[in-house]
C-alpha cells in the first residue's frame, strides 16, 4: 500500500507554543481605547485571568505548554498529518497534498486546542466559570467540553437564529453541561435593551459578546472567552503547525503552500505560524507561500483597509488593529458561519501587511463543490468553513497543472460537516448561491470606522 | 503529562484478518433451507459476490487484507488504544480503563471497517452497484461512503420512521453520492405488498431486507451488502482487535476483561475474537473474559433460545444458527438503534455456547448515564450502543473495588453520537425510559420459530 499519513506520539508533541510576536520585522500597533491610548494589561483584568493576559502581551517567542492541558490535548492529539491520494487522482494535477485532520477532536473541529489551554489557565487562577457567545455553536461546543473536564461551569449566549436553526451544537453544549441560551436574552441588560426595540430579534455575534461580557463583569468568579482573534488564542493553535512541521520532516519533504481557512484567524495562524517562524529564521529550505482563504461574502483580508476597530458591534471590546469591514458588517448568511465575522486577528492582520502571507476570496458555491469532491475521495464530510481550505488547494494544483510544476500543499482541515450536513443538502438540491459583497454596501459598512483613531503605517 | 495513548503507524497495520472459524473447538452448524438442507455456496451467489461467499465458509485461520483495502482503512486507521484516565479517577475504582476509538472514521463508527472490504471485493468481482438496507442509518452511511471510495453506485432502503425522525443520516448518505429512500417504498414488490396492506407502515428492518434483496436479484451487475451477523462481516472486523493486541504489546499490558457492545455482533467480535484466538491457542498470559452488552429490551444473548433462524421477518435470508428473540420480533424503541435486532451472529452465538465468552443485559437509563459521565470526563460523546460497553466497563470497575483486586478493562468504543444528540436531550429531560421485555411478549414472538429446523446440540 501507499503511505497514508505521517503520526506521531503523544512523545512527540510539541511541548511550547510558538509566539510569532517575537519575530515580527515591525512590532504590531497596540490596542486602543476609544480615545486612541493604548490598552494597559489591567485593563483586561475583568474580563480575562491575568495569566492569559500575560501570554495576550508576551514578546517571548516560546511558551511551554502545561502538562495538564498536554494530556487533554492527548485525547485526540497529535493529530496526522494524511496524503490525500483519492483527490490527487480525481485532480491528475502534478502535486503532492497533505492535510493536518483536526476534525478528530471531541467537539470536531480546531477549536479545543485553545478551549482547554483557556479552561485550564482560568482554573488554576481561581476561576469558577466562563461566558461566552457562540454563532453556529463551533465554539460553544469546544469550551463547553473544556470546561467540563476542567470541572468549571460554562455558560454561552448563542446567536439565536442559530440556536433555533441548529439545535444539534445546542444538545452538544448541554451534554457537556454547559448552558446555552438564546441571545438576545432577557437575562442581561444589553440582551433586554435588544429585546426591547426589537422582540423578534435573530440575533447577532455582537450582541451576543456584549452580553457574555456584560455576565462576566457582574458575576463572581467569571471570566470571559474568546475563541478566535485574540493573541493568546492563535499562539495555542500553533501546536498544529509545530506538529505538521515534524511530520514533514520525517515525510523528508516540505509544502511550497500551506492554506487555511479565516474567519477570525485561529485557524490560520495554527498552521501557517510555525512555517512562517520558519521563514523568518531563514530555517526554511524552501520559500513557503502561505495563503488565508475567506468568504466573498465575507472579504476581510481581500477588500477591509486596515483599521481601528471593535470586535463586536457594541463596541465594548477594546480597539483592535485590524483589517476590518466595519464592526456594523452583517455578513450574508453563507453556511461557513465560522467565517462570518467583519473583522480579523490583529497578528493574521499584521503578517499580511508585513507580506508574509497571501490572502484570497472564494464563493460559495465553488467550496461545496470541493467539499463535495473532498468527501467522494477521501471519506471525510468537511465542515462549510473546512470548504474554503480544500477549494484554494484545488485551485492551487490545477495553476500547478498549467505551469507545468510540482507543488506539495498543506491543508489545515480544521473540520468536519457532520453537524452541518443542511448546506449539503441545499447545494444538492441547486438552493445554493454566492453572495457576494456590492461595493456600496461595504463602503455603507465602513462608515461606521469615521472618527475611530486610525493605526500607525507599517 | 501522563501517557494517554498507544498509536499505530500505518506500517504496523495489520495485515491479515482473523478467522475464528479455523479455531472453534467445536463446528459451528451451517446456514440451511427451511426444509432444514444446508445452503451451498453457490446458493448465495445472486445476493454475494463469489470471493465474499468463500470468506463466508472459509475455514483458513489468517485471510490476506488486500492492499487497496488497507489504503482506504488507512484514511483514519490504526485506531488509537486510549486510556481513560479521567473517567478512572471519577469512578475511584483499582482498574485502568482502556478503548478503542472507533469513532474517527469518516461516518463516526467501526461499520466502515467492513464497509471497505465489501465495496473492494464487489468492485474486483466486477459488480457496478451495491443494496442494502439500514435502521437508524450507521451502516447506511458506511456503505455509501464506502461505494463512492471505490466507485459504486449505492442504494440504501431506510426504515421509514427513521428516514423520517434522522434526516442527517440521510444526508450523509446523499453527501457521499448514495441513493437514500425510505422503506416501505412504492418501487419493488415487497414494498408494495405492505403498503396496500398498512399505506401508514412506519417500516421495519426486516422490510427493509426484503426491498434490498429484490432490488439486487432483480437488477443488472448488483449485488446486497449486510453491516453485520455474517461471518465474513465480523471477520473485517477483527483488524479492531488485532490492532489492540499489538498496542497492549507495547504497552507491556495485558486485558482482564474485553466489553463490546452487540446488536448483530460484528462490533463485539471485532475486539473479542483476536483475544479468543489466543485464549484457545494458550497464546494468552492471563485468562482474559469477554463480554457481549445487549439492551433488556433486546435480551438475544441472555434470554432467547438457540435456534435456526431467519434474519429478516419476511423469512428471505437463509436459516442461521444463533441466539434469537425471533424472526417477528419487534423491540422496543430504544435509542440504540444498532443493537434492536432480533438475532446474534453465527459466530458470536457459538462462542457463548462454547463458554469462551459472557453475556449481560443492561437498562438503557444506566447506558445514558455512562454515557454522560464519559463525555464529561473523556470529551468524546459516546453513541448510545457504546454507551451499554461503558455501562458495563463501569460496572466491572466498581465490581473490582468491590472485590479488592485490580483489572484492566478494554472497551470497544464503537462510534461517537453526534448523529443521535436527541437521545441525550430526553435523558437529560428525565424522558428516558427503561424498556423491558416481558416474559410473555418473548414467548409469544418466539412461536414465530415452531416448524423450523432446530439445530444439533453441542
Amino acid at each position: 500500500m501507499r503511505p497514508v499519513k505521517v503520526v506521531l506520539t503523544e512523545k512527540e508533541m510539541p511541548r511550547k507554543w510558538y509566539n510569532i510576536a517575537a519575530d515580527l520585522p515591525h512590532p504590531m500597533p497596540p490596542p486602543v481605547k476609544p480615545d486612541g491610548k493604548p490598552i494597559k494589561p489591567q485593563d483586561l483584568a475583568p474580563v480575562f485571568p491575568m495569566n492569559l493576559i500575560e501570554q495576550e502581551v508576551s514578546r517571548k517567542r516560546w511558551i511551554k505548554i502545561p502538562d495538564e492541558v498536554l494530556e487533554k490535548l492527548a485525547l485526540w492529539r497529535p493529530s496526522p498529518l494524511c496524503r490525500a491520494h483519492g483527490l490527487e487522482q480525481a485532480l491528475g494535477c502534478p502535486v503532492k497534498i497533505y492535510y493536518k485532520n483536526e476534525g478528530l477532536s471531541p467537539a470536531g473541529s480546531h477549536k479545543p486546542n485553545t478551549a482547554i489551554a483557556q479552561a485550564y489557565y482560568n482554573k488554576v487562577f481561581g476561576i469558577k466559570r466562563l461566558c461566552t457567545e457562540t454563532g453556529a455553536g463551533q465554539w460553544g461546543s469546544a469550551l463547553a467540553m473544556a470546561c467540563k473536564l476542567f470541572g468549571l461551569e460554562c455558560k454561552v449566549y448563542m446567536v439565536k437564529i442559530s440556536f433555533e436553526q441548529k439545535p444539534f451544537r445546542k444538545m452538544m453544549m448541554n451534554t457537556w453541561g454547559a448552558e446555552c441560551v438564546a441571545s438576545p436574552s432577557p437575562t442581561t441588560n444589553a440582551g433586554r435593551a435588544v429585546l426591547a426595540e426589537h422582540p423578534d430579534s435573530p440575533g447577532s455575534l455582537g450582541i451576543a459578546i456584549s452580553e457574555a461580557i456584560e455576565d462576566t463583569v457582574t458575576s463572581k468568579d467569571t471570566r470571559y472567552s474568546l475563541g478566535s482573534v485574540l493573541n493568546h488564542v492563535l499562539l495555542h493553535q500553533t501546536i498544529v503547525g509545530q506538529e505538521a512541521l515534524k511530520q514533514f520532516e520525517k515525510l523528508g519533504e516540505y509544502p511550497d503552500v500551506v492554506i487555511g481557512c479565516v474567519g477570525g484567524g485561529s485557524n490560520f495562524a495554527g498552521i501557517s505560524f510555525p512555517f512562517i517562524h520558519e521563514k523568518i529564521t531563514g530555517k526554511a529550505d524552501k520559500e513557503v507561500r502561505c495563503v488565508a482563504v475567506e468568504p466573498e461574502a465575507c472579504p476581510t483580508l481581500t477588500r477591509g483597509p486596515f483599521a481601528y476597530d471593535a470586535g463586536d458591534v457594541a463596541m465594548m471590546t477594546p480597539l483592535l488593529p485590524m483589517f476590518t469591514l466595519g464592526h456594523a458588517f452583517v455578513p450574508e448568511p453563507i453556511h461557513a458561519g465560522g467565517l462570518r465575522y467583519h473583522g480579523m486577528a490583529p497578528l493574521v492582520s499584521h503578517v499580511l501587511r508585513e507580506k508574509l502571507i497571501e490572502a484570497t476570496a472564494l464563493k460559495q458555491i465553488e467550496c461545496y463543490s470541493a467539499a463535495v469532491l473532498w468527501a467522494h475521495t477521501e471519506g471525510f464530510i468537511p465542515a462549510p468553513e473546512t470548504s474554503h481550505a480544500i477549494a484554494a488547494a484545488v485551485n492551487e494544483a490545477r495553476r500547478a497543472k498549467e505551469e507545468g510544476r510540482e507543488k506539495i500543499i498543506l491543508i489545515n482541515w480544521s473540520g468536519h460537516g457532520l453537524m452541518d450536513l443542511v448546506g449539503y443538502e441545499k447545494y444538492f438540491a441547486g438552493k445554493l448561491v454566492n453572495l457576494e459583497l456590492p461595493e456600496a454596501s461595504l463602503q455603507a459598512s465602513l462608515k461606521c470606522l469615521d472618527g475611530l483613531p486610525k493605526p500607525p503605517a507599517l
